[in-house]
């Protein structure tokens, strides 16, 4: 896969060497580049923002800089996703950092300041809000959205089966979870994981998914299609919880 | 305010100093600092995670060297939110920013490999979501978070205005903008900002951002309540719409 961003900060990216971008590089599976498009101002000055038309507060990106280093950074063949980082885009999530992954070439458009000028979206395929809330900036949201996609490329994780079993992998909130020691000032892991009993185990992990889905995140549970024996877990679970 | 982080991978937030936390630290309203609490485990080795009770892929955080490194950086008369980045917590919003935004410290846990120890949630005040997808670790969610936060502190951005009008602030989505040039490869702005005439503008204003809000957010508007002018620009849209 191949990854540009398109942002005026390219040295916050060097964080995600540290993640699993830098493995995914070292293994030949990704090629990441940063491109400044303030090199492709056409003014003596070299700026990329300018005043709102018809007022208001902050600065605008103008849409010719990103319209000049798209045309060198796209390449044709790839037919790549163009991705504007903006809060009034769809909100992303695990479904859409799938459909990334497919991909073969990905380009982040960051922006900064107040906003973008409106015809910088007639250039990309997708606006896309990392939530609802505000950032200074589209960087950290482009990390994250090449984090979450990078780490789902074949061969990129260490333990595959590591990524299918996590939370908003499987539509369920996992269970919880207990590591060594057995017991830490007083507090000690449920009897039966220590048990051995692998189908008891196996059991208790399904209903505690359930519960802690239940509980805490009650609209992801009215999109998941139970099956008999989680059906059955989650009634237990509503008498419990009464 | 002081921010602290408890993570693996301290050198990843250096990529925070050029956004506006650098400003902040400049500016001598945010002390942050990060903490890694490998340095706490209590073996040879500094190993900080090992495998889950009863089975299962990955390895867990032990809930020891986070518990010992919270003793040293909780700072009992701030009494700090110890904020857990998880994808079962719950999702973060703009509300929880501003939340963030008055408290005089927050601490962030962030977490790595397949998850927790359970017991490391006895510990902390919050466990918070970045969004329904999953990532190889809490460091990018937790920039996010404070990016977010900060921002929002007094005298931290240049122009105060600026934070107020963005969308997610006020409930809607911000309507379209422009800047120069007035026209781009046949592009035109829309006449009415090139006006001058102040209170069209406004109106435009207002009826553009519902429009988008309206197209794109429908699930925002739910939760807007709307004044009457609002009120009759929405009955129009609809109509324009249809």
């Amino acid at each position: 896969m191949k990854i540009d961003v398109l942002t005026l900060f390219p040295k916050m990216f060097t964080a995600l060497n540290e993640s699993v971008i830098g493995k995914a590089q070292e293994k030949g599976l990704l090629e990441f580049s940063t491109h400044d498009f303030r090199n492709y101002a056409q003014n003596k000055q070299h700026h990329v923002d300018d005043y709102p038309y018809g007022g208001g507060a902050g600065m605008l990106l103008q849409v010719e800089p990103i319209d000049l280093c798209l045309e060198e950074v796209v390449d044709k063949e790839k037919k790549p996703r163009v991705i504007l980082l903006d809060p009034s885009g769809v909100p992303f999530n695990q479904a859409l950092a799938e459909d990334f992954a497919k991909e073969e070439q990905l380009i982040f458009i960051c922006g900064h300041y107040e906003g973008y000028d409106e015809r910088i979206r007639d250039l990309v395929t997708d606006e896309v809000s990392l939530g609802d809330y505000v950032l200074t900036g589209g960087e950290l949201g482009a990390m994250v959205m090449i984090d979450a996609t990078v780490r789902l490329l074949p061969n990129v994780l260490g333990n595959q089966e590591s990524a299918k079993t996590d939370s908003h992998s499987t539509g369920l909130l996992e269970h919880p979870q207990y590591t060594r020691p057995a017991e830490y000032k007083g507090k000690k892991v449920p009897a039966v994981l220590m048990s051995g009993n692998h189908e008891k185990i196996r059991q208790w992990k399904v209903k505690e998914s359930l519960r802690r889905t239940y509980l805490r995140r009650p609209d992801m549970l009215e999109k998941y299609s139970l099956n008999e024996e989680e059906a059955e877990f989650l009634a237990q679970i509503k008498e419990e919880v009464e």
